[in-house]
């Protein structure tokens, strides 16, 4: 058994497997460039401050700097005797430059420790998130470049509302995605704050800047309540939140391409690359990837619901409960990371077959809403506009004709409000672009959205 | 059965069965006035576009304000047999101006309307959660300024960790709470879009005018895609995320309050009138609201969950689906400010009991991390001044003495660095005054946290 | 303020918000007839053992009759004036009989009154669930069997993999909803127990009868340790467990019907009695039901979660946050309800559409397995044929083909092992017929098994 | 890049990142003794029914045992670059035995693989989670025996409600563990089913012998629908609803023992090996054990609402999303494992204070429930005499009185009633003693029951 730095009072040693229990080393080794890089911090105000030497400082620093240089080329593997990473690096830092180790750890607990180290974890896979989401806007907003002429069936309950335009379908996620990176942005007011100082919960009796730790570090402020400080685990909550919103947005997207890569469907052809096939039925090409997407969106909720729960009615301020935040942190970052990085993937290659698309309009009767405008114009009620066209459909069905192949004659049989310029509403493309709303599905609103987003997100060079 | 609005396709009655299960009358009425406030916006909105008349727009506006009015006595009851709010209101418009409420619809959907009426709403009912959060927050800062001078043990593990302010203890919950505040501030950034003009899901080809609507409703933006605007539901899913982050904080609240309220800790005194008894046991005063409080936080994440799980893997734009977001987001909000506002009044009233915090407090030896960083900061490194504390603790223990009645010979028996100077220390109070650091329990630090809480909050009038 | 039975001690009215606060009358209001049900047993056994006189008995008997009574003809109307349905019906008692209504309670708390009524609604509902499901297994029967011959292709990853019956297919279903009855018979085990007589937690040291109050109620069992008798929610959070499975599986097949009702697949026409229109598209017949039905699973997974976290970390033994079981409790039970019946009826009425079956299985390929099963049969090793038939695929792809256009040539030129044989497994159906394996999809195998479902069921005469 | 087996039809690689975004290895391995020990089920009924021959068979066969040798001796390493474990398991037979590899999975698909394998595991680990909870019931049951004269007080809202006997408390927690175990139990019927022979979904054209392979395993039952066998998870999401209530009652346990071993309780010292202490705060014996099995009950929470929500709305049959059912099973069986584990360690070495519980009680008026059920003894209505009782412990909260100090004069100032019988109640113990009905804490019912635990248990060997 490892000897333990709270030892003191305890005339008794832990039972192994109460280690092994409350052992946190098997998952917070993740945490240990964020813990060595909080060390250096730290103990750079602790010699401002006084509290060691100048000697002491050169002798820590450069011990951190070389366990910082093993954790880089993959040497710091610290092991299972280690209670957790923070243990693990003063241990070694020890085992580098002896006693003035033990003065790594002046003013200082893990409770406050653990949060810095959190952090600056999450401070930073925030970015990368964002940067990530990036991409996959990037490469839609580049297929929805690639078809911009492509009218498709805007849907509604899976049925044929309105012909859209493919890239003002695309931009929606476009959009969605944008709102999770603000809301990243957001939570990242949050995470971006420096708990160190608090001690274990009431603040440290020694002359501690912690100021200058925040700005050696890179924060914007400071924590004002040191008990709040070591119980709070809102920036991780909110995070999950904001992750398992991500994975809502993601799982719709995922349903639609493997519905769409349907037979029936026929609307994309997902690039064999980013197909599986089958040890049994050789002729298949399954969307696996936008299934597995789909399904992470459920591990992204059990994350969330995993941390809500471990802090459900917990006192303040520290309890070990807390440990059980970083498993489900660090999975849930996995997860957004390698779902936004492999559908960016699979948009790249992404292919759209107009010929299907167009196969499945054809008679779908979309254009109603349309023609029902397109009375309520000439003046008609819109209550009365819609029962005109619904009894329209309801004629076409019982003959067994498309909207396309209507005559004049037949229109004003149902209204006499219609003319010559109904005709061309019977088109799907037509009716489209008479659309004349702000962010609505006409042309020239998706071209200047399209353009907006291009020039945002730089898609013409990626 | 009603006839329904959209029958003109249908040659064939829905069955009653399904109108009852489709049906969300019975819990949509609550959005009746955000329905009605919509509407006149929209009807203004096609006056001065021209697609009503004048006289059409004097006729539907005075009808509106007439059911507004109903609404405001609690005359206006839709009853089952609408389908929706938005088909209760137009029928009740038909009944009081007839025929030219078939207008009012025109270049809507219910759709894009209900996504209005929904954030309509969310958008008042944020403001009263923010409301009542200060208020709680004012209630506890009296709280801690009425008994700014108790020391309490500040708890990890639920053991005792370091002697703290009541104060600084209370204030982490206001800090808590305004971080909740804070996070329902940016989510109203992304509640403060306007739907309407989205249509079904393509816009309109009518040339209504969006940002007229926004700016009569007040909204700062616009919903820049039409899909998008109807097909999202991230302002209740983030709204719900912030809902479950509040009722962990009331949780953590409330367990404390049970605890401390418990005969064993008697740290306060809840009052009798937020206290209930039992029907069996007559010796009772039961913290029946910290209870409630404190279980209610699982209803907040069960409709969390439940919303994420109806938007999981939804393809766009609207599917009926998404009407199962209003039940869940009604009983968070109701829910939320419930706790809030009972809260807020257990604070006003409750009592501490320094006499048993104080016999609490005897010989828990929670002094002794002042002890260790007293040897810190004579120059001893923190491990072995850790370690040096840690026998005495024991020491202590064996012999069933009391730090407070150790004599410096016995301190000095285990580290030569103590001094006069560590007598002080043996003191919580003590303790508690030689903190330095910001955000600390020092007095100074607590006081100046407190005073800015109550500029800030005007707990000095409140 | 109503005077609290349980006021005694108290020299101080509970603050009306308080009331409002904890009251549960606006709920458990539905327990009513359980509660008197569990009284009527309750005043027969205290007679039964002398504690009350014949006389108070009779009186106490006919008092509780005519509640029971004003409850079945809707006249029992409590008002939001009492705290629960317990203290309602005490109180009305009082109204009738007077005074000896004094002695209802005796040998009772709230506690374990509570979780009898509990136990009786649930056990009672869940006959009612029960029931439903076989009822829609016995549609979901019919309908496998009107269309007994229909082959469609068997999905995996929403692609085609194999031809199967659609019996087959529906027949999961029915094995589905099964699982689902046998898992609520396996819960019911644990709600059949009977509570009453634990008292507020320790027993009574009167002499109560418990096993003659479980056998006037048809308990089986008696529960066994009072204290766990109060504190226990289990059989409610199983319910809530098994409810959400329901859930899971309802959700699944709405899913199908929202898919295979739409444009694209056309598989299945939802009756239009059983579909709704749109408001602003006259031409959509919308999956409504499907998708409430699919949505609620989201209602039903969020029960659970708020009944799992009430209960995370509760002490022992009642707490007043175990109140919070009710409504997720009585929320689930209609959900339940309402979505089986509904299903139930959108089956009786659907109709597929096996012209559109026939169409999207042309050249899907979904034969290739058979084919390598052949090879298999005829001594080829499994992943030799397995590739023999993915190149065939291929190939038939790169020339555009479907293997139903194959000729005997083509086939020997991948294997010199295909044989005349071979070409009658080109066709979906014969693949189909020479399923060897029990449960397979073979048609002796599917009639073997619808006709035990019919008989089992009794779906010919339904 | 693998060469897939199932790339027949593929012209084209599957990208590098997709191969490791929807390969299972990493996780999957745990299932490689399941894996083999179906694949020799399997071959031994390929053999009998003559689609291998002997030959084959007994090669396979020696391969098989082979592999499963490497991995009982920890040799087995698939490694990354396989699909998953049955890729990694077929290949390494085929550099084995060769060619004749190719024939193991006639007759099989992954689909059934799989869930076969998710079977055989479930299967084994429930039976050991059911062993690790008699384990713990046991330790339970000898710490409730050590201290069968030890009388608590019975808590409700964690205020004193009646004294009861410690051992009557604890063994409320033995029934919750044994209900987990019925439950389990039940679910175990749902487990044990044999998928094999459902092939992809359809079933197999190949003669092969399904009961078999069942007898073979020690199935009870072989799934009776070939479609649903491939698509059912039921058996992992019940499982894990009966994780997660277990997880439920640990955490009630859990936050007994903190609040327990807290100073201000100091009814229970856990034992030092099973505290840890602190970095910081050297006086500190942290029940860190409990807290971490009070957490993860979020943590088994997470997983059944992650499984859940993998499942929902997932058409049939099989879909890729189906593989994230593995990590969330797994982790909560390694969870439950150890939780079980941990806290029947941590019993084993509990000391109970009956100091500190009898410190507690006095004054608690915790007899007053007993005082009313005498009164009601002597003919007194029970609202009557709960209305004295309370009368009663408000004068004496007002004249700072306990019961126990009480004289008969003082009695019966309240009620005449109330005679020198009455006086023997002031005592706890006595108020327990005089308990009379079946599972009340009475002493003769309470050692009924630990006998019976006793002997069911073998508490007395262990």
């Amino acid at each position: 058994m490892n000897k333990k730095l709270w030892s003191g009072r305890f005339d008794k040693a832990t039972s192994p497997e109460v280690e092994r229990f409350t052992a946190s080393i098997t998952f917070d080794t993740r945490l240990c460039k964020h813990d060595v890089r909080g060390s250096l911090a730290h103990v750079e105000m602790l010699a401002k401050v006084g509290l060691i030497s100048h000697a002491e400082l050169k002798r820590i620093r450069s011990g951190l700097k070389e366990i910082r240089d093993e954790i880089r080329s993959g040497k710091f593997k610290p092991g299972a005797r280690y209670e957790d990473i923070h243990m693990a690096v003063e241990a070694r830092l020890k085992q580098i430059i002896g006693a003035a180790a033990d003065k790594l750890h002046t003013g200082r607990s893990r409770n406050d420790q653990v949060a810095l180290d959190m952090r600056l974890f999450l401070r930073e896979e925030i970015e990368n998130i964002r940067t990530r989401i990036e991409q996959l806007q990037r490469n839609m907003v580049k297929v929805a470049w690639t078809n911009r002429k492509l009218v498709i069936p805007g849907f509604t309950h899976l049925q044929h509302g309105q012909p859209v335009l493919l890239a003002h379908h695309l931009l929606a996620y476009v959009e969605m995605l944008s709102r999770d990176s603000s809301r990243l942005e957001d939570c990242l007011k949050r995470v971006d704050i420096m708990p160190l100082g608090a001690g274990a919960l009431a603040g440290s009796g020694l002359p501690l800047d912690r100021k200058y730790v925040a700005k050696l570090l890179g924060f914007t402020r400071v924590a004002v309540n040191s008990i709040d400080a070591v119980s709070d685990r809102d920036f991780a909550m909110e995070f999950l939140s904001s992750a398992a919103i991500i994975g809502v947005h993601l799982s719709r997207m995922a349903e639609e391409l493997v519905v769409w890569h349907s037979r029936e469907f026929s609307f994309v052809e997902i690039d064999l690359s980013y197909c599986t096939g089958s040890s049994f039925m050789p002729q298949k090409a399954n969307p696996d990837v936008a299934e597995l997407v789909r399904a992470k969106s459920g591990r992204l909720f059990g994350s969330l619901v995993t941390l809500l729960t471990v802090m459900k009615a917990l006192p303040l301020a520290y309890n070990r409960d807390m440990q059980e935040d970083k498993e489900a942190l660090f999975d849930a970052v996995d997860t957004l990371e390698s779902c936004l990085t492999i559908m960016a993937g699979l948009w790249r290659k992404i292919r759209f077959q107009p010929a299907s698309v167009r196969e499945a309009m054809g008679g779908d009767f979309s254009q109603a809403t349309d023609l029902a405008e397109y009375l309520v114009a000439k003046g008609c009620p819109f209550r009365e506009a819609h029962r005109v066209t619904g009894k329209l459909v309801a004629n076409c069905l019982r003959k067994k004709k498309k909207f396309e192949d209507l005559k004049i004659e037949e229109l004003r049989s149902f209204s006499p409000l219609f003319d010559r310029g109904a005709m061309g509403i019977l088109s799907h493309a037509r009716g489209v672009e008479r659309k004349k709303t702000s962010g609505s599905t006409a042309p020239t609103e998706v071209m200047r959205s399209l353009k907006a987003w291009k020039k945002k997100l730089g898609a013409g060079n990626a």
